[in-house]
Formats: C-alpha cells, sequence, structure tokens
C-alpha cells in the first residue's frame, strides 16, 4: 500500500486486554477491579474498549461479570468510546444485545483443527454461522466487526494457506460485512507476511476496514504492526499491559500492549489526544494486582523522551 | 529506500551481546563460560561476534578478559565468523592489534553531554579521535566500523539534531570510513525517524554500509530492526538472549535478541545457514546462569511453526 495511504490513514485503537487478556488469567480478577481498570482505560481515550466475551461462565468464568460489566458501563455513557463484545454463537449474541453491547466481534478460524475445537464446527459452517448472527446484529442497529482466527497460521495446522483467509474475506465482503480483522491467535505472523496478506484483502475491496491484532508469542508484535499499519489497516488491536496468550503455545505470549503503541505513535506526533499517562498508571495497577512482570515496556519506564512536554 | 534494494541486501549478523550485554550484568561471567557461549555463538554461523571491549579493567571489570578470549578464539580459528572488538581510544587500539582483533569497532556520541561523559571531550573532537584511531587500524590492515552513539536521542539531551548525526557520518565518509553504525544507545528510536535517518545518510553516499543497532527501552525495537531493512541497512547489531541495557534507562533494557531476529528472518526464508537450535540453546544457557527470565522470546518457546522441519 503506497505511503500516502498509510499517511492519511485513521488509527483507531481497539483495546482488547479486558476480554483476551484476563480470559487467560488463571485468578478471576474482581468485578469492582475490572471495572475501575475499564474506566481509566475510557478516560485515557482510547476509541473501542472490549470489555469482555459472552461464553458460558462455566467454561471461562473469567468473563462471567460480562453482562454486568457492560451495564454499568453503559449507564449514563458518553458516546465515546464504543465499547465492544465478543460474541462467538447466538445465544451470546442475545446476552449482548441485552446489555448494550455497541460493536459485536464475531469470528471464526481459517484452521480447520482450530475451529471444530473451538465451535465444533469446520471452518466454512462457522463462517456460515458468524456472517448470520453479524447480519441479526446489524439488523438490531448494532456495530458489528468480523474476523478471521488463526489467520497467519495455526498451532495445530501449522502454516495457513493465504487462499483460506481470503476466502472467508469474500465471505464475509459478499454478506456486506466491511470490518474486518485477521488476528494472528497463536502468534506466528511475520512482517512480509501482514503486509501481503492485508494487501490482498485491501484488494478485494479497498473500501474493507481492516483491523489487525497480534500476539507477540516470538517477539514480532510491534514489527507485525507496523507492517499492518503500511499495508493500509486501521484498527489496531492491542492489549493494555501486554496482557494475553495463546492456549496454543507453551509461555504466556501477550497482545502487543497498548500503552507502548501509544507510546510510539507520540513519538511520531499522533494520537496525542490520548492520555498515555493515564494508560500507564493503569498498566502499573494490573503488574500491582498480578504481582508479576507484565510484558509492556513503557509502564516499566514511563514516558520517553520524545514524548516529555 | 526502494524495495528492491532491500530485498538484494545481504542481512548481516553482527552479535554484541558479549559486549554490550555482559558489559551491563552486575556479576563478572567466568572467563570460562563466556569463552563456551561464545564458541556456541560462532559454530551456530553468525557474521560477526563482538567478543569484547578494550577499556580499563578496573572501569569495566566484566570486560577486563576481552585480551585472553581473542587469544583463545583466535587461535587456529577459521575465516568466519569476524570477532569484533569496541575500542575507545589509542591504548584499547594497541591492544587489540596485540590479541588478534579482526573488526575494530569504533564511536563517539552524537550527543555532547553523553560524549563529554564517556570521554572528557565534546562530540567534535571525540569523533577526530576516533577517526584517526580507525585510520591506524586500517594502516595495521584491519576492518574497521564506525559508529555514531546516541544517534537517535539522548538520556541527558533529549532529542538529537538529525543533523548533527548526519555531521559525523560526513566526517566518516570524507576519512574513508564507510562502515558506519547508528546506535540507538538508550532506546529512544521510533520507525519512521530509523528510516529517515537511515535514508539521510545513504544519500550522501549510496555506497555506505550502514549497521542499526536499538535497544528495546520502550518495546520498538524489532520494528526499528525491520525500519532499517527498508531503509536499505544491511548490517544488523544484536544480543544474545535479548542481553544488554542502557545505563541512562531505569530498567533493563536489552537489545534485540539475536535468535529472534534470525527466526523473524528464517520466517521468511533468509538465513537458514544459521543454526537457530544452537542459538536457543546458547540463549537458555544464558537464563540458566543469571537466574532469570532473558528479554528474548524465542529461546523460551523454541522454533516457530514456519521454521520447524
Amino acid at each position: 500500500m503506497s505511503a500516502a495511504r498509510e499517511n492519511q490513514a485513521a488509527m483507531i485503537i481497539h483495546e482488547v486486554g479486558p476480554r483476551d487478556g484476563l480470559q487467560m488469567e488463571s485468578g478471576v480478577v474482581p468485578l469492582e477491579k475490572k471495572e475501575a481498570w475499564l474506566r481509566g482505560l475510557m478516560e485515557a481515550g482510547l476509541d473501542i474498549i472490549q470489555v469482555g466475551s459472552f461464553v458460558h461462565p462455566g467454561k471461562v468464568p473469567q468473563m462471567a461479570d460480562t453482562d454486568e460489566l457492560f451495564r454499568r458501563l453503559t449507564a449514563g455513557k458518553k458516546p465515546a468510546p464504543v465499547l465492544s463484545g465478543l460474541v462467538l454463537n447466538e445465544k451470546g449474541l442475545e446476552r449482548g444485545l441485552a446489555c448494550g453491547v455497541e460493536l459485536f466481534c464475531l469470528g471464526a478460524s481459517a484452521s480447520e483443527t482450530h475451529s471444530r475445537k473451538n465451535t465444533g464446527m469446520g471452518t466454512e459452517e462457522a463462517t456460515q454461522r458468524i456472517i448470520g448472527a453479524a447480519k441479526a446484529a446489524i439488523a438490531a442497529g448494532k456495530k458489528v466487526q468480523v474476523s478471521v482466527q488463526s489467520a497467519f497460521g495455526c498451532g495445530f495446522e501449522g502454516p495457513i494457506p493465504e487462499e483460506r483467509v481470503l476466502n472467508m474475506a469474500r465471505a464475509y465482503l459478499e454478506a456486506g460485512l466491511r470490518n474486518i480483522s485477521l488476528a494472528d491467535t497463536a502468534g506466528h505472523a511475520h512482517p512480509a507476511q501482514v503486509e501481503r496478506l492485508f494487501g490482498a484483502v485491501l484488494r478485494l475491496d479497498p473500501g474493507v476496514e481492516c483491523a489487525c491484532h497480534f500476539h507477540n508469542t516470538y517477539g514480532l508484535g510491534m514489527a507485525n504492526i507496523f507492517a499492518a499499519r503500511r499495508a493500509g489497516v486501521t484498527f489496531f488491536e492491542t492489549s493494555f499491559a501486554g496482557l494475553g496468550g495463546c492456549p496454543f503455545t507453551k509461555v504466556a505470549a501477550g497482545n502487543v500492549a497498548t500503552e507502548d503503541f501509544v507510546h510510539a505513535l507520540q513519538l511520531e506526533g499522533l494520537r496525542k489526544d490520548v492520555d498515555l499517562s493515564r494508560l500507564i498508571d493503569v498498566a502499573r495497577g494490573v503488574a500491582e494486582h498480578f504481582g508479576r512482570d507484565m510484558q509492556g515496556y513503557v509502564y516499566k519506564i514511563g514516558k520517553g523522551i520524545g514524548v516529555r512536554v
């Protein structure tokens, strides 16, 4: 993608830590603490915040309070930020509609094995089901983002043919779903691949709004974000304090830390509207709560010279 | 720089951990262990390995065994890899010439304050002195690399005007020194700046061999490496296990881990000649020796799917 496109493009930050991060922690974070972190992230000025997912509370107890969090956070809420929720099926959609989700995130996996393990369905069936739920959310007046999980490789299957990913993107586009996220679920992406695959999706439809989601398993998360940006991606999914992980890797491998990405953008003079100090405070609270070093860098050291007032 | 240049360019890996990493550790690593790690790095097939620096053993006891290491490693040595040593003055040059250094690395800081603290001289005087030592090394038949330290920002001074860096590069080029490293000594670089500054150096002389050196203080090391590569940089200074730090930051902030960079290149099908498993073994030995998690990613999890045979 051209430099012109990259420079003009918006940098929309989608904070996914409250869902993708906290679902991976063995301990359940108390509701009040979660709410405080979420309010901090909201006040910091991030664009979209994923409050949680609508999965079976018995299976993922870390997400059992998602409905209650939405009720609390949407009460008297300003228009920004947009609050998103992850939904895997019709039951989740129902719950999300009832508690005030503003952006529904739905997805299926490009890996047949991963898809079957997660949903009991193969990629094609799961994709069609997601499209059905997405259409229902739109019919209810909601915003929707659809994703391709394991788009860059799979812990079970290894490399994923790019054509599989493009076929899913085509199916989404044909259904009129134009905000598409490619997720590097297990952290296998590398920059050249990222640029190539997003470039191919944008060639399917130059008007598509692309989102990216990278795990740092092999230390390439931030480099992949910059590659995605170069390809024309405008939505960036990151995680406060670098929370996150992946059940298919042997070690903790978080998302790119939100405050690290905001810091990087501010070094370029971008997104100065985001309150980085507030983000750092929240991340420090997370490290204190879990009693360990988190994967983010900036929260440890504070703002860099480039953003010092 | 054009994609064509990037694709044609060699990816020369300069392992600097034995110097830039171990000088930062509070404990002195025993000579025998250091030698074993260095032999592992040599056998893994890296291109250049920085064995140590020639500084006053009273000031930096971690580097007191540099001369002895060179004597041991050069005895009966094959042509590859090239063994480099960091030299700060004429006395160091003398020691390096006596013990078998193959590539002399010399540098001065673009930050006036950093330069005075390190050498007692301002940038211009320090640069001229380095040029003198570099010419003496060349006259003795040795290879030379000259560097600009604090090229992307300084912990004392904040932002460094790019013209200061370019003036140093001009002085090196006028002296016939064409292998130039820009070092992000404190870890303040960001990708757009990296691409811009290396682009400017390469416009001074398209034939210059550029090297880059990034610390991960704010989580941007790997992204900066990819930006440098895009700009036409061909020498990449990295550190096994992500060793390293910087005296001007409050937390440990290593270099980009060598094994992480090699893994990333191998995902693209490049540098398959390097023995990644061997590098991972060495990094695991480092973590075991220091009894802590190191900053690298790949050594923790092993090879990615993309390079699985």
